[in-house]
């Protein structure tokens, strides 16, 4: 028996989030399924962090325990054989017995793609938000600046566990333009509950000059009300999960 | 009773092709349920190309007929409205009550996105077509370069009806980097029947060293043999038709 470790990608459309529900399609019930073919006897598969209903993931991590006689890399591909079209393993490893994914994780980075139109757009409204007012870059990225350091982000979502902490370590923050895209990206030590995207939504009302930059930066910085909004799940991808340099046993990349 | 001219884009995964048919979900078929719903009396709307199964568009040209007391604008918000999500008019204008969208157009464009990974890419797969083995761009630009101009198709499609002329001429034919996706861009008068994908896929293997850029130059210019293979329609997108600038009256963009 030994502790494995995962990247995984996959498409959120057709998932009710990450974690295992008794009745909806889910990123963990369908991993745990694939797993269950391979003899896996776990109660459940451990990961860095849950994802909304319908936000992708490129670089979730996930661990668990399993009687495996060959590589990582023989595993990783006996698992995609067995999961379905929208969930991928990207890497394989051997981890130590005792790693945990989200306790030893130090950084998350999420991206959060959106674009202006006035219309539907079929061929890129799966993985972006659109949105009908033009949105200025210059004010996004001011207000991005804003939210780099420590800050209490109690306005822009709620902890793991009722009572948490709700100060967070942004250690970068920026917008750039990706082709007709308008794209986030952040990194911090962790996330609130709903934090990215309600991040996402405020800016893009300072982008907008429906909200200004020194309202923005109060409600950051000082005031904590309630949050104004949540931008839609489907522009969130989860891109990546930091870990010290220690954390892996050995690193195997499927087909390589 | 006016000609009305749109152009549509959708998203081809969940269609049997643009062409309407009795029993399969079509582009021309969902088109058409949404006319009807404004009393819509046609046969038949036109169209400037017909689509393969899985093939997306975003500048496909379609006209009717119809009876609209309103503005072309307000024409295109009543048929989004009744129009499924993947699929939407992006412009509409009145257009001469001859306009023909496929009779007129001076030529079409497509493009092709691929991209090389060992592993499944659920984020990516939707649009672009996974290649295993890498592809040299500069290989690519070489094989495209030989397209230019005129020449005999035969090897590469079949024409729209049988007997007719395979010869057609590219204005426009080249790879481009995209992210980390590989483009292929190509104008031409008119196209056969599965030409862009059986073309994307014999530049890959040229790209791939499975197929020298002479083999290909022989089969483009000189001998006529069967096609190797053909590109997955999911990585194809019709991007654009072309008119003279007689074409249309006058022109609208939703929401402007």
């Amino acid at each position: 028996m030994a502790r494995y470790q995962f990247i995984i990608a996959y498409d959120g459309t057709h998932f009710e989030g990450f974690q295992r529900q008794e009745k909806a399609r889910t990123v963990q019930g369908e991993v745990e399924k694939a797993l269950h073919k391979l003899n896996w006897q776990g109660k459940a598969i451990l990961a860095a962090g849950r994802t909304d209903t319908g936000t992708h993931a490129e670089g979730q991590v996930i661990a668990f325990d399993l009687d495996w006689a060959h590589t990582p890399l023989e595993l990783s591909r006996a698992v995609n054989a067995n999961l379905p079209m929208d969930i991928v393993v990207k890497q394989a490893a051997t981890a130590r017995p005792d790693f945990h994914p989200r306790f030893e994780a130090v950084a998350r980075c999420y991206r959060y793609r959106l674009f202006h139109a006035l219309e539907r757009d079929p061929l890129r409204e799966r993985y972006a938000w659109r949105v009908q007012s033009e949105v200025e870059m210059d004010l996004l990225n001011k207000a991005a600046q804003i939210l780099i350091g420590v800050h209490d982000f109690v306005s822009f979502g709620t902890p793991p566990r009722p009572g948490g902490s709700t100060i967070r370590e942004v250690n970068q923050a920026k917008w750039v333009e990706e082709r007709e895209f308008l794209q986030f990206e952040i990194r911090a030590n962790a996330f609130l509950y709903h934090m990215v995207r309600r991040l996402v939504y405020i800016q893009v009302l300072v982008g907008q000059k429906r909200f200004s930059l020194d309202e923005f930066r109060r409600g950051v910085l000082e005031v904590h009300s309630q949050p104004p909004g949540l931008a839609p799940a489907h522009g969130l991808v989860l891109s990546d999960v930091v870990y010290p340099p220690v954390g892996m046993l050995d690193f195997d990349q499927p087909g390589k």
